[in-house]
């Protein structure tokens, strides 16, 4: 990692701001999500507990509260919403599980290796069921929209990632469309609903679902820089999955199009599941490094995150709106 | 099956009367699925179009047109609303083939079988986002709160009915629990939404919540049975599935409860998948047959025939009312 490419503030930017921010409204959310997990049926609240209480950021709903506080809203509203989003996404994390057959997730066992693919999934749409009831308590037609369309966006973009897994061809077009569908979709609409409920403004509506959207967007980038940096294993995530499962992120394509014809030879033998032990992911990752790879994906995110926090420099300046744009500098800088 | 055990009517019922009822509607009803199942990414409508070209009965939206039919409803807003009604029956007959590991579904291969179960895990998902959009569109928050609480309580059937398997204990009562979530919920719900589009009084929703509820248990039970009788090949599944996944279901709970201590032995070793091949099989079969569980299921579905029945008579006699009736009937006799 060059600090010439990828300049950082002088002090390395945090989460903590953004936490901060959000505390004592995650509190209510925290209180709906574990009220609303729970079933006469044991194994739900068993299973959904494993992964809600496995450690994650809970950066969704996290940005429906940031998003209330930027606008100014003192209604209590989006604490429902936030939860609701946070159940979207726990149950495309327990499906992505299955459809991965990953191992690990956060660093534990994965819901389906403890509980088995069945119970995973069809927990998944427990809460997803649950998600949507939420929304629907809250009652607005708007909101449900939002959530609704996102939601089959994600479904689209997890299926057009199946579909270019193992294609060593596929081009960063068709990567960032994967994930601003996969990814990118559920951050801007957690934001969006923010403005929703606050009665904002139709410019105000877009400029948040144009904060999740890019945050998402460099998020997911670095997430995937993250898998191919040897120097990185904050995500607690097995190193390697992404190579292993021959799924095509942006250091790969950075890679197999900087590269010379002998290395794009071993990328194909690699993305295509031939070759991907693990002297091959030593291998992957020295070429990504010889490329600059985990570098310029960084780069790539830093874009994003300067244009999700433009799309925030409409509302007066504000500690929600500074949390807002450490969090985007976070997104690309965390990892290091 | 003996003819006084369940005596039909003197006309074998078939659901033709249904058919010619709904016929107008289903055309509108399947446009709207054709159209709403598109997307982008091809893999989404070749996966969904395997199973909803596949000849399913479509019975769920059927019954909102019906339940339309029977009170008068002159509007088409239950046209998008049935088709929502449908997409999450795929949804979960989708995951359902990944949590059975089912080879066969309505005499095909099933979709996880030719698409794998990561792309159907994830058509599913999007299937169901798209049920949701549906039924944003329509607007009705009382239809929202009807189906996402009935799709809720789908997820916690089906858990319930995993936690179940291999369990030899299993009640009866148990069971119908089951199926009242995993089937009839569904049923109650496509069924009551007919009566909201139409402002209907409360007695009037309950009265159809009731006809499908009772409907959805018939059905499911009937269905139960034939998987254990011999006769019967109309479902187009492999005969036999429920028993090989150690799945409990009212004719096992019957010839268990009143078989001796050497058949109990039988059952205990089939069920938990210690002894289920074809050889047990045929024995669990003749087990079934020596102790009536096949017509003392049909039995049970009959009870909850004519309760499906009652619950209609409160509106005047019409087509549309001796329809739904027949149908009743015929969920009892198929497969004779």
């Amino acid at each position: 990692m060059s600090a010439e490419v990828v300049p950082l503030p002088r002090k390395r930017p945090t989460l903590d701001p953004m936490l901060a921010l959000t505390a004592p409204g995650m509190n209510s959310v925290n209180a709906v999500i574990l009220d609303r997990m729970q079933s006469e049926i044991p194994l739900i609240p068993a299973l959904a507990g494993h992964l809600i209480s496995g450690g994650g950021k809970r950066l969704r709903p996290m940005l429906t509260l940031a998003g209330a506080e930027l606008v100014g809203y003192t209604g209590n509203r989006h604490h429902k919403l936030a939860a609701a989003v946070e159940f979207i996404h726990t149950a495309t994390l327990l499906h992505d599980d299955v459809v991965d057959g990953s191992d690990l997730r956060r660093g534990k066992a994965a819901a389906n290796i403890i509980f088995g693919n069945p119970a995973t999934v069809l927990v998944g749409d427990y809460l997803f069921s649950r998600a949507f009831e939420l929304m629907t308590e809250d009652g607005s037609l708007k909101v449900l929209k939002i959530l609704s369309g996102a939601s089959a966006i994600i479904a689209e973009g997890e299926v057009d990632q199946l579909t270019a897994q193992r294609q060593i061809e596929t081009s960063e077009e068709r990567y960032l469309n994967i994930i601003g569908a996969k990814t990118a979709a559920l951050f801007a609409a957690a934001s969006r609903i923010s403005a929703v409920v606050a009665e904002c403004d139709d410019a105000q509506e877009r400029a948040l679902d144009e904060y999740g959207r890019n945050l998402g967007v460099a998020f997911q980038l670095v997430d995937d820089a993250i898998d191919y940096d040897s120097e990185a294993a904050e995500m607690g995530k097995d190193q390697g999955d992404d190579f292993r499962e021959g799924k095509m992120t942006l250091p790969v394509i950075l890679a197999y199009s900087r590269g010379t014809e002998a290395e794009r030879k071993f990328w194909k033998a690699a993305i295509s599941g031939t070759q991907s032990d693990d002297a091959a992911l030593q291998e992957a990752i020295a070429l990504i490094a010889k490329y600059d790879g985990v570098e310029t994906t960084r780069e790539r995110a830093q874009h994003f995150a300067h244009r999700a926090i433009d799309a925030i420099s409409i509302f007066p300046d504000s500690t929600a709106r500074q949390a807002m744009a450490e969090a985007a500098h976070f997104a690309v800088a965390r990892g290091y």
